[in-house]
């Protein structure tokens, strides 16, 4: 219309025309950009959506991890223990999902007070409204509380067979709520000292198990020995007399949970990067998975063969705990290092494994009727030294000895590992000794030759078979 | 080469640069609206696979709730019921999964008739060939299966060491088919009645436990007590006794899977949101498991301590019952609640579930072996009712009476608790007086005596090993 | 400014404005691609992420089955042999899992020689350093593992009760390493000749269950029967003797966890696509679980009822057989049938079963204590043929008998039977005949009459209980 009435009109016209051309790819550009920026807000969502099923399985796989402990410690024990094993690790799990919420949680992760010691705030999730805002704090109290159940499930096993059961309801309670809590805010909470230092503890061999492996060693010290385990003879010497568990395949499914859940405790500490816009959080997850496995396996076939040799039988107990070494030594390492390493490690965790669990029955005569303090403890420093040794993760600046890092690595695992286990041992010693005084520990001599599930629980847990009492 | 011609073809030349600015505009907005629509679907995609991952993760672990029963009816049953025991838990979810495929799920989520009463098709999946029209079908039976196989079996629990194995498949085939799927309708279809109301129970504290426990209590009372249990002296006075479960830890074991099969009964509840583009469902699943988790714990707790003064011991199997009541409470209303009011909630149901089987027990003298009802219907209705004092999700119109919501809510769940427990205590009982009339219901005195597994399936549970038979 | 000059500066202004129009929606053109690209790479990772998270619990899922044919097999053998059972159980995953890195991987889906016969790098994950590019494979690599590991596992049973325990040790790395994956390269590497011929077993009924089934068979009949199996009469005629399993509530855990790993079996076997920008995966897994669930349900249904009717009782193990019939049946066409023919399998899996334990106890009189030979082989090959009977996945272009494609899918799944079978049968004999003549494959009578426990661990399973010895 316009068009034929001279250049003057034809300039309004461009005008008119680039208006309307503007408006025009405005709108489809806007529209372009709205589809982009949905994209990318579903794309955020989605991404976290992704890391709350990864992680949640993880803490689901972690849970039943409780199952397997309560497995292992029961199939290796006496049958007329059984009942109180089973209960006190439930309720190490109940107990310690409680306080670990009105208390442990704040102390970890709350906000860090005198440089890196302690967490102040978030107990009992106060002002914890669940909005977006604090979405990451309910996310993540789900698969930590299940690490401090670990903590704390540990000890039970070697303190099995001759504890007061409310003694170890109290001791559970101090582990989840402060012990295992503080120590792991310096690895592990990002204003921790020790995450400052640069210490690599992937998935917790000192935070979690060389903790609960320390105060098993304390508990079964200040307990000392069930009776009968060291007689000494007419001619002073001591005789060691092993008591043999009273179901294996409780035992040996209950290490198949273990590994098992491990796959959580160790995949799923990768924690919340998946939807981080990389692949490399996929990528680790396969690492981890890989390394896991091939160290667990390592670890068996390791403690199987040097049984063999050493006792001239393939031992059952000993092998179980072989594959359980090679997993707590590879949960450190499991991010940084190759699926070669990862068979040498476990390889190695096998081996020290057996020399440990004989070292403490035999030469210590320390009674840990489970190998608790040789599987996580000892093997729990050792996976976390490998770190030092065997890492091999340039892009997050983690080198071991044998990959150029010198010594820089291993000093300040040794750091952790000294740091962790001075706490650890020293407020579970502690703690110990004021149970001892006030409630006393141990059970009286005559409930620990009737049995724990009698005396304390008044009832078998095998009620109509004919069990032998001198067992 | 046009541009040398004066205005006019200058004007020309200009249409043409802005047809071809046009062409190059055009091209490369549609490239990008191309790629972004194409992330669009890519997202769209990705969050119905991560919508079925999270949905089956979910399920499978509430399909290993199967073996969480098998094992705790098993362990807190006598040996000689042991076989019995685990082929009627075995056998519910087989006969289940057939007819829940050929009715049940075509009466729970089929076209609604009646004003939401009943589902009317979809049965046999027919006419559901595999299409994306029909994958939200099979995506969500694979789920509610596995919920319908749960009201079936814990109905096994409370009718155990008497009832006649062909009986119980019958009556398992019904439940599954027709009064599990028929009151679900009401409250979990969008049609439903119950759903039309508000009633609001999010993964089954009514719709799926205490269907199964109304059942229980029907089951229970129509077969009679065990031979032995209530033994009227010369005084005319009723002796109660005890008979103690074989193996407490296939018991505590058992509650462990329940525990674990929970985070997905509960957790994946959230059912398929994770995909729909905001961080709300990933948030709600954080909320979900750490209610549940610290409901459980809670029930434990409360469990114990209330068995410890009243009986003057800490019970093993209260306490595993004051567990699973926890979560039976908090089952419904894991998503409206805050972690303090789950810890309330978990700490009621522990004691609620010692005083429900004591009165069950010694008041009603209804012979429930190991508990069902009180765990599963007393504790489902407080669970439901629950939602209605503690509720606190103004984001979904859901306020409890402590949350400023008054009464209504309170009214609704009071409705949908009489509602579908009147539907499931009648139709289960009119089904086991039919049963009862046609097939019998109960083995033979002798049979009972001999115990279920030689009488039944004419063979013991554990070959070889010595078991006192008058247990 | 320029606009007043006339209609030469005119055209110079447009051109300056237009190339600030050009500048202006250029930037924003950019910012938009920008985002779409980065939202385009961010999808890319999501999906990655999440093949990794589903291929991971898959795999975490079939680990767990280690523990189901542990306690399947404990459960139905005797008691003095326990130990060992669980032994050679978690052994065969230990070895299997360091051959299956050293080696098997290698050859399975190493770099195609021979024209689709056999891999041939990777071995020892050499030269695999963990960069995307090398992400596959360490991804598949778990999830391939623990396919291999139930391959190896299938053998114990049928091996149990009088198999030396190094000599299990060495076939058990001989398969992982060798038999297993070439013939896993045949069907399910790319480049294998079965894989170009259009054989289809989506998860290994063929692969994995009759490859172990198959040399669980030659195992058994190099090995000959337990002592007592068959007993010739003074009349010429033999006496088939039936050794009761010394725990049914093991066995039905067992099956159990089965069942629940089977998910991750044949679930993730969909592999890698979830990603993929499809919403095709997602749905392919909604029907895998739907025709897993169904199959193994029917399977149960009709053992059980089979065997009601043929031996006048309910027969546990049958019908526990049964169902894993059923889940072995459905492994090949679970992604291709529909729920309906999902149920036909499974029924007849069921009755399968049973016939073959008899043919195979009673007419062949080869000794096989749990029946792993009719699960894993007879019901293999069941369920390979089945996808050439009942497929009908037009998009993928299989098309069973029944479904209008004829013989021809049916000859594809008999080629890969036959050949997968032959290989398995004859390098598994040579192996044991070889392990035969250099170490020895049975125990002493002495050493099988006294139990493996003692005499190969030294270790009783269950010290304290009293076990008759004639068991």
């Amino acid at each position: 219309m316009h068009k034929s009435a001279g250049t003057g009109p034809v300039t309004l016209s461009e005008e008119d025309r680039n208006v309307r051309k503007r408006i025009g790819i405005l709108v489809i550009l806007l529209a372009c950009m709205g589809v982009s920026l949905f994209a990318q807000e579903s794309i955020e969502s989605l991404g976290f959506s992704l890391d709350v099923v990864w992680l949640f399985i993880g803490a689901i796989l972690v849970f039943i991890m409780q199952a397997g402990f309560a497995l292992v410690e029961t199939g290796l024990t006496r049958a007329k223990n059984a009942t109180n094993i089973t209960m006190k690790n439930v309720m190490d799990f109940c107990f310690g999902a409680i306080v670990y919420w009105a208390l442990g949680w704040g102390f970890m992760y709350g906000k860090d007070a005198l440089g890196g010691l302690i967490g102040t705030d978030q107990f009992f999730f106060s002002s914890m409204e669940l909005t977006a805002e604090n979405a990451d704090v309910y996310k993540n109290w789900f698969f930590q509380v299940v690490f401090a159940a670990t903590a704390a499930t540990i000890v039970s096993g070697a303190m099995a067979e001759r504890t007061q059961f409310k003694s170890y309801l109290i001791y559970t309670c101090f582990i989840s709520a402060f012990i295992y809590p503080i120590s792991g805010h310096w690895a592990w909470s990002s204003d921790g000292w020790l995450t400052s230092l640069g210490f690599h503890d992937f998935a917790g061999s000192t935070v979690v198990h060389s903790v609960g492996g320390w105060a098993a060693l304390m508990g079964a010290i200040v307990l000392g020995p069930r009776i009968g385990k060291y007689v000494k003879g007419a001619d002073g010497k001591v005789t060691v007399k092993a008591f043999p568990g009273h179901n294996i395949p409780y035992a040996a499914l209950g290490v198949l949970l273990l590994f098992f859940g491990w796959f959580g405790f160790n995949g799923a500490s990768t924690l919340t990067s998946l939807g981080g816009g990389s692949v490399w959080s996929g990528i680790n997850i396969s690492r981890v998975c890989t390394t896991t496995t091939l160290a667990a396996a390592a670890g068996a076939v390791s403690a199987l063969i040097f049984s063999w040799f050493w006792f001239k039988k393939p031992d059952a107990s000993m092998t179980l705990n072989g594959l359980l070494a090679g997993l707590v030594a590879i949960t450190a390492p499991c991010g940084v290092v190759s699926p070669a390493a990862a068979v040498v490690i476990g390889l190695i965790g096998g081996v020290l494994v057996v020399l440990a669990v004989e070292f403490i029955d035999k030469v210590l005569k320390v009674d840990d009727p489970v190998g608790a303090v040789s599987v996580h403890c000892v093997c729990g420093i050792f996976g976390t030294l490998a770190v030092g040794i065997w890492a091999n993760a340039p892009e997050d600046g983690i080198l071991g000895l044998l990959h150029g890092g010198g010594f820089a690595q291993l000093g300040k695992q040794l750091v952790g590992i000294l740091a962790v286990g001075a706490w650890a041992a020293l407020t579970s010693l502690v703690l110990f000794f004021i149970i001892k005084a006030i409630t006393g520990l141990r059970v009286s001599p005559k409930e620990e030759m009737m049995g724990l599930d009698l005396s304390e629980h008044k009832a078998e847990a095998y009620a109509g078979f004919q069990i032998f009492s001198n067992m």
